[in-house]
């Protein structure tokens, strides 16, 4: 236990899945951690998920844990043995420590670690507290032109990195976005800054898809006719492509599945063009129906799927850092540490044109 | 029109999808095509489809159409303009003939060509006939010691060598095949003869089990319990690979999915390694349901999908000419061209045992 | 041949290798053919190779040959069987006319076809002229704001496409460029395009550095110091992208080598980071000496070659009509048709700054 | 240190690169470790390497080494925390150790890491010894069919693994290996297993071709010809695989060069097909000259090196415990522990038709 001049404010989830807002004691970073300063997380869906139904899969929450894994921060104290990083140097925050021991992570594959240590998830707190201690290995330094704000926003863009870099986008290479929410507008933003084009991103809410052409402006917009089926749906979608001009080939080589809801799947198998990928970057059930096999078969297409992310944050730095992406405005709402419960119930309301909610704490450190 | 000394029996399925066995015309090469006389046609299960229910997905049989595309001949006659063929030529045909103008037939990928023109399809005659024109570039020099059934048996070959091509298969490491009907059988070869091990094949049917493992001794066979559901199933699939001793990255990397059948499709996926394939190359129904999505999410598997085949013909014969792959045993019954119905029905009668019958025509020719 | 309401002048390669003027007999377009009217081409190097040395490798000048490959026109007839193009049509013209017969083109590497037909390499006039014709499979037609100075520019872009495309790039990782000419300077484009970051670029004259800084702001530019070695230019070049803080992970992935002179080949062997690509875009050289492949191995570095480019023109007509890529201002000099001798001695003179050179034909035609 | 029952003869280089056979301490085995006695160890080629010059490329003998990198074991005893071996286990080394923090090892590309520690390697003590500590995470354990012998060919079969995984071989596609030593003869063993035809090995040296023909039994072979070109060698190389009657398509697809000598490299060059791989697994010299780029380029052939492997040894064995590759007729001689010295002089004498040279420990040990 460590004492600091401050509160440890932090938003828990319990194993009854409700929520508390209370002091957590603060820890001395062991071998190889730091002691950060939390300055600033964003609020997943999935926070949202384990709040209101205690589990995602076979992730269950059985006692009280903190919330939060999309974070930023600056190091406050250096356990034995950090060579990578001193006090004052400013972080993001990878919140997935791999055992580094099992084939999968000497493979290079550690999102795929069996005993992964994920901030956030049960048993291990995450990054809605003030102070927190984390293996320096997984804390990326950040360039001083990447606030906090943007330093938190790596957690999603690594998803969509990760994604990306699965499917393979290319240069002048049509790609279909499903689904205008957060991780969708950073697919769109990633697939724009990949070179991909032409773009287009679907949703139900017309709301969403405005703040989708404002923030790509070279994008496509199409609202999805609940209406009509799936393929009803794809072949609408396909013509924006001009298809009917160019034929199959100039229709999307990618579709970037962010929803995770069955019609969307099912839109996104008919859409991709023969040969093409369908990347279900978003997983919302435990299983899928209505799967067009024969189609997916017949078209030659496949049918990826990612687990978070693996080396990604070093790109998605540069990518900030470089102006190759602006992500800045997706931040809709912030809150201050302490009002953290405010925070989530903003995210998890769908009525407020919420897109990504943060909560900060600016206080002053004086450890 | 060409008159020929002998007659050209032929078996033909008709709009009201029953069989019939009638003599058909004989058409003159055209330009750069050949005349064949089709020595060897291995009957398919999509014959007995066509026959059975009159359709695959959206090819229908509307009017007579001579059934067969896995076939082997010899050149009788060159029309104009062909250079690499000459009568007495022996060869393999390609059955499906793209159009060579759009660009997916550019990019090499013919396979997707969406003017394809494929023998034994409606409306394009196939090669359970006497002689049959077909392009001499869709012809391909069979060597002298690869006979006319194993040149037949490239065409099932070369949907699983696309298949296994496009998952990847490497030395070593561990392959599930799931089915050991035909084309599990050659699955099961190819995959043995791309050094994968430890390989195991899985099947409902003790008999089929017993004649995978003569064919493939060093293989494991796996005897699909009904009574279990597919995970509980997986679960054993994977201990034989001795998951229990190496850990997770010794499951299998990709489970070739060869049956078309869902609770097969949905044990396939919980079977294979995390980050690994499932290959879906035999596909039974238009709509799959029960697929596990957040499993194949969280263990980031791949749902790969193929269309027949491009560019394996060569290879094919390289493995059949150099005995890296024997399948000559796979041919179970042989009928003559004249009792072509008997074959039909002997492919179409699970009962009997049969694995893969032929309709040969041994007649020597005399054009 | 045709008669033409204006006459056809023409540059020509001679085998004595001089540059002549002359009016070019006009062909009616055969089977699948159209007939165009040129409106730009641009000048490659290579054109100033075959003037002046008479030879590219194997490719000799046997006899009087129009030079010109990187072209633009308009539809003036449509010859037999041509079903994509009508008069009128505005497109970019793909020079290389591959058989489409052999299994190269079969696998969709019509590239390396070794029966390519191409224009403006002897024996296959090329397209400084007023009349040409052409495969309308090789035409591809121009979206409305794209104009004939960019549908020119679409053949060197093409080339560094299927560089890139071999060479891997993604988001947020390093890239440099070797060389500021016209290949140099599209690759840049392009890179950036495809989100790579950070950029360099290098060459030895400080004032094509300025235009890079002026063309792609985001990037930076080296100097190659010639009193240098490899190695010492290489090292200057990886603190460029503050290697000394992120260690050899932020060296560049990639080198695009876009010069072909060897110091700058080994200075990129040297500059790529472990595990990276070297990809050789421009080749000056039969043979090349000083190649570090104890290097090579430790550092695991590929190097890659390409031979031109394959179904490019679909994608890079996406980036110019999106506005993903903008190459305009890469034209520094136009000249009439009737002054292509000039354009030529223009290109072929390093004093003058030029960059890249056009011949337009803006006469309006009145076939 | 630790007090043994037996000494601990060990073979070392020096730094005035003599060699030496002297008893060496003893560790216990710190966290994480194992004390191995050291049962076969392979000879190879860099041994020599440093002994007869001192260093290789940037790696220099600046004192005394312990020499010895190919090797198997027992498991005598374990240090604090190891989970995965117990005393009595039999085990192959993995000698390289690497640092498991870069970004490098994070990425899974593990033998790139810059501070890896390999045995054998100055300063790191080889396996030429009895007793050797060694972390856990780097000793696979040895099924029971599977000898020390086979355990120590694990790091030669790790090398050629990792070069044919990046070279991409595939069914029924030619290989060509250059040169016949030890791992140009595990090269063809692997080609072989994994399903690749034709395959030619080539070499100066009829007395190791004849050996490799009894290896691999459908192999061919090619007697270099000292007098003639690389052009001309590559001609006829490209002859055995029929490439008159088949055309540039039947050219090997990856050619293995495993000599490091430049004639070979150039000759690969020439010989690979059009759109093919040379895979450079065996390098001899800092520099390489005359390498042919012109060819490279319009024949877009790439050229691949490797660093040792990563992520071998687990499919590796693999292959020896499932028959697929059978490689104990490779050991030509074998020396015990307290003769070392002869087998270094065995191996490094090229008279003798020796292959693989190794050293064996078969005393009991009672610790």
């Amino acid at each position: 236990m460590l004492s600091t001049p401050l509160p440890n404010p932090s938003l828990q989830v319990t194993a009854d899945h409700s929520l508390k807002q209370v002091d957590a004691p603060v820890h001395s970073p062991g071998k190889g951690e730091v002691l950060l300063h939390i300055k600033a997380t964003g609020v997943c869906g999935s926070d949202i998920h384990f709040w209101r139904t205690g589990r995602i899969g076979s992730l269950v929450v059985e006692g009280d844990c903190i919330l939060g894994h999309e974070a930023a921060g600056i190091v406050l104290k250096c356990g034995e043995g950090v060579a990578n990083l001193k006090p004052g140097d400013r972080v993001a925050v990878e919140p997935g420590v791999p055992c580094g021991e099992c084939f999968l992570c000497l493979d290079g594959r550690y999102n795929l670690c069996e005993d992964v240590q994920f901030a956030g998830v049960y048993p291990y707190h995450g990054t809605i507290q003030r102070y927190k201690t984390h293996p320096s290995k997984w804390c990326h330094k950040l360039p001083d032109n990447v606030t906090y704000t943007e330093g938190a926003l790596l957690e999603p863009l690594s998803v969509v990195m990760h994604g990306i870099k699965s499917a393979g986008l290319s240069l002048g290479r049509g790609v279909v976005i499903c689904g205008a929410g957060p991780i969708g507008l950073i697919a769109l933003a990633a697939a724009r800054a990949s070179g991909a084009h032409p773009l287009v991103i679907t949703d139900l809410e017309p709301r969403r898809l405005e703040f989708a052409k404002k923030f790509v402006p070279s994008c496509q917009t199409y609202l999805v006719d609940k209406n009509l089926d799936a393929q009803a749906n794809s072949k609408r979608i396909r013509q924006l492509f001009g298809i009917e001009m160019v034929g199959e080939y100039g229709a999307p080589e990618t579709v970037l599945e962010c929803t995770g809801v069955e019609s969307s799947v099912v839109t996104a198998c008919y859409t991709a063009r023969r040969g093409g990928t369908v990347m279900v970057i978003g997983v919302g059930r435990e299983i899928m129906n209505n799967l067009p096999f024969m189609h997916l078969s017949l078209a030659e297409i496949d049918l990826k799927f990612i687990n978070r992310y693996r080396d990604t944050w070093p790109s998605g730095l540069q990518c900030l850092a470089g102006s190759i992406l602006d992500l800045k405005s997706l931040v809709s709402h912030t809150f201050p540490l302490e009002k953290a419960l405010d925070a989530l119930h903003t995210c998890g309301d769908l009525s407020n044109g919420s897109i990504k909610v943060q909560i900060v704490d600016e206080v002053e450190d004086v450890l």
